[in-house]
């Protein structure tokens, strides 16, 4: 199987690399940028890069996407008349109701595009952050459509579990998009917020914990990634933010009245479901 | 030096472990809980334990108190006749304005309290989760009064430092806690709300990714230490509250304008920010 990734940045990166050590062979990979190729070609991860679809496209049988959700169109529209009959192609992106429907308006019928999402990934760009690791023992959502042919369905299974995630799961793209907004979007959103709400100019560093830390580190966000994730998927992140702003709401409201009974409960509340997790 | 930790938690646990491995011989250990002081004493981190100050307090230079806040009071007042002229008492607090107020009412004349807060924890209870690996690297604050000696705020400088926190810095109760509030009460609320905004029910565990551990981490929280930092801080816990829902509140305006624009602004400032920690 003639793999081609197409985007080697920090996903598309870590993607060569979990396919190499996989024991994948036949990885190919196209990316704009020249450096990034000679990088991977560098590292071994692929076999050959190439800045355009032209020369390599139309012999591969799987087509690993993970470029911006707005560039994928755009690819599949440049290499619709280029792709080999029963070509395989999965994505990275992280919203899929939207998206789906805008692809399907423009995908080929001679290709089987399975959707997927790797819960995994880092805040930071490119491929000098790429590694293998984010994946082991990540979750992978698999959101089928009516047309996904089975044996192919599985396929993209099987690479998933090949490369190191822990669990797989087939859903619909509605209730992915449902999860993501409370899992994935809401604590970007929660994060960029929080330290956004710092005073300008304080010494903040010195003042710092573990907890600091680690609710701010997605704060370090790809602002044209997220903005597009965000947007895509703005009905679900509004209604989690308003589910989220209740039960802050419920933690104020206990200190203005000083409840001390009911802040407990809370935090019995968070404990339990903590630990579930 | 003869020190007395007490409290052998995990706060506690930590700094024997950390005064053991920085060469600090003469080590005690007072708490009500007898398993945790034969554990202690296993772990060759006390020479003894007490379960009451009785025939300890009086022999000690510097004690360091490392119990719920409402229970400092309680153990000065139990011991007020027990301290030896001079002694030094250090906490590990996490609020420090009324807390102090409280204390000052009752602390008799010659001791010494310093009031510290090291801003190193776990969210585990117990002597088990102690490690001295937490303070390394970490923040220390030291909340001066005006009848504090200056050798004696040394000596706790110099221990912090020996035990391994790296920045040590001098402030005012006051301002102690806003900063508190904004980096250590607040994200701890946060992370409480988004976890409770989960809907019932969910298997949540199979989507998420780093961002949604990470941000919940320390909604895994001991109820009894956090209810009462957060009353013992509410008006300033209540202001961040407060200033983190405007915020939060710019982004759901940005998504429900899809406003690109303002979201990406939101994020390139969120970064900055956040690689300048």
């Amino acid at each position: 199987m003639r793999i081609l990734i197409v985007g080697l940045g920090v996903v598309g990166g870590s993607y060569a690399m979990a396919l190499k050590e996989a024991g994948y062979e036949d990885v190919y990979g196209l990316d704009t940028d020249l450096d990034t190729l000679k990088k991977a070609e560098n590292l071994r991860i692929i076999k050959k890069g190439y800045i355009d679809g032209t020369d390599i496209v139309e012999k591969c049988d799987l087509i690993i996407l993970s470029i911006y959700p707005r560039l994928v169109k755009k690819f599949i529209q440049d290499n619709k008349n280029r792709f080999k009959k029963g070509t395989v192609i999965t994505d990275a992106t992280g919203i899929k109701e939207m998206f789906i429907n805008d692809i399907l308006e423009i995908l080929p019928s001679n290709v089987d595009f399975i959707f997927g999402h790797p819960m995994a990934g880092r805040e930071k760009k490119g491929i000098d952050y790429a590694s293998s690791k984010v994946f082991k023992g990540a979750n992978y959502l698999i959101t089928t459509i009516d047309s996904n042919k089975e044996e192919n369905i599985k396929l993209i299974e099987k690479l998933a579990y090949n490369i190191g995630f822990k669990k797989v799961r087939r859903i619909t793209p509605k209730y992915h998009d449902e999860m993501i907004s409370f899992t994935s979007q809401l604590p970007h959103a929660i994060a960029v917020a929080l330290i956004n709400s710092d005073e300008e100019g304080r010494d903040t560093g010195s003042f710092i914990g573990d907890s600091y830390r680690d609710l701010t580190r997605i704060a370090n966000i790809n602002e044209e990634l997220w903005s597009e994730l965000f947007l895509g998927n703005k009905s679900n992140l509004i209604k989690v933010i308003d589910e989220f702003e209740v039960e802050l709401k419920k933690i104020k409201i206990a200190l203005e009245n000083n409840n001390n009974k009911c802040l407990k409960e809370l935090f019995v509340k968070s404990t339990k479901r903590r630990e579930k997790l």
